[in-house]
């Protein structure tokens, strides 16, 4: 019998790597999949290629999805995303680049995914200390998921358990580069601005920006991705 | 303030096409979803803009979905459909036509489109007599999907409550025909065949079909669908 397999979803940011690398210590056969839901900038997937690919990943794939139909995210559309907020603003509700059901989209699919090749460990880097607002990053949410997933599947009336992975769940931003610092985990190759210039630099200004920064603060260690405005 | 907006699942079948008149007679502002899968031919999705179109919904759109990651079903790949299974065959398992957590992804597609639009009532035609083994046809597998939306969605955050409506769950075949007979539904523009003809034509023999023509026969109606062999 081979590896375990478990399917990992990496978007190219810090967390998902951080979370890849948490799998890849565990001894599963990781199975990559990252989605292309017509973000303004390609760099994010970039990303999640070199981080699949310095994690040697026996398979990446790129899910394309049509999310025209979603109207109303600054992530998906031309709305502004927000520079310099504050820390209550921050923590002030849902953002503007909250895409409607985004997590139930891309759980959905990676359970299809893990379910035709017979994998029952689905890994996301969901964060409930940092999650900025966004609903389906909740524990509650996650084991609902769950739940339903084992309603939903073949593997699930079969008598296999599947799982939900979120080991970055409890963590601070700065608890998770500590964790990913020690599994060796290269910072320099992931993406979190919501907002880079043409060449792929971070504005640092950002809400995702702001929370990688002060994580790295926090952590007393060096951003090693590329910011315009000569920070890190 | 508008009318209140539903989200349909709109296949082209005959049990969509029933939950679409369910959903007209409500009152609500129309709004249907279909997928494009890569099913193996087009008439499911031509049938279901007949639908629309019969039921003057006010939007109908049409997601693509890349499911080559999906791999071992026979509505997808070159697994053959099976015919003139007996009722026992039928009764017994998972069918080869099971697509991996298709209703979770089409719900959760679903249930973006309708937080984009503003909607908290999303239709959808699955039924739990006829549900021939798919285990994301049950009762419970629907409600522990709507636990799960109202914890996902800022929506559901915001205290709105988002339902999955299934007004077919409990219903026979026969039921749903009688059922949408009387609300004009003219099932000579569905369509239910896994496997039909070059041309369109139902084969009679595959289980939908066979579903299908027991549910005419024992509501007493005639099936006005194109059969290859004479049927109906």
């Amino acid at each position: 019998m081979g590896r375990k397999k478990a399917v990992v979803l990496v978007s190219g940011g810090l967390d998902s790597a951080t979370v890849l690398a948490i799998a890849r210590q565990q001894d599963y056969e990781l199975h990559a999949i990252s989605f292309d839901y017509g973000q303004r900038h390609r760099f994010e997937l970039d990303a999640a290629e070199a981080v699949c690919r310095a994690n040697h990943v026996f398979e990446h794939v790129v899910f394309r999805l049509d999310t025209s139909i979603f109207r109303g995210s600054a992530l998906t559309s031309d709305i502004a995303v927000p520079h310099n907020r504050t820390d209550e603003e921050i923590a002030g509700g849902i953002p503007v680049t909250y895409v409607p059901a985004r997590n139930t989209i891309f759980l959905s699919i990676g359970l299809g995914y893990a379910e035709s090749i017979g994998s029952a460990d689905l890994f996301i880097g969901v964060n409930a200390i940092d999650y900025s607002g966004y609903p389906d990053c909740r524990p509650e949410f996650v084991r609902a998921f769950e739940d339903m997933a084992n309603l939903a599947t073949k593997a699930g009336v079969e008598g296999q358990r599947f799982q939900v992975h979120t080991p970055l769940i409890s963590m601070t931003k700065a608890d998770i580069i500590r964790k990913g610092l020690t599994l060796g985990v290269d910072y320099g190759l992931t993406h979190s601005c919501y907002d880079p210039s043409p060449d792929g630099a971070s504005c640092g200004e950002c809400d995702s920006c702001r929370l990688r920064l002060k994580g790295f603060e926090d952590a007393g260690a060096k951003d090693t991705a590329r910011y315009v405005t000569g920070r890190s």
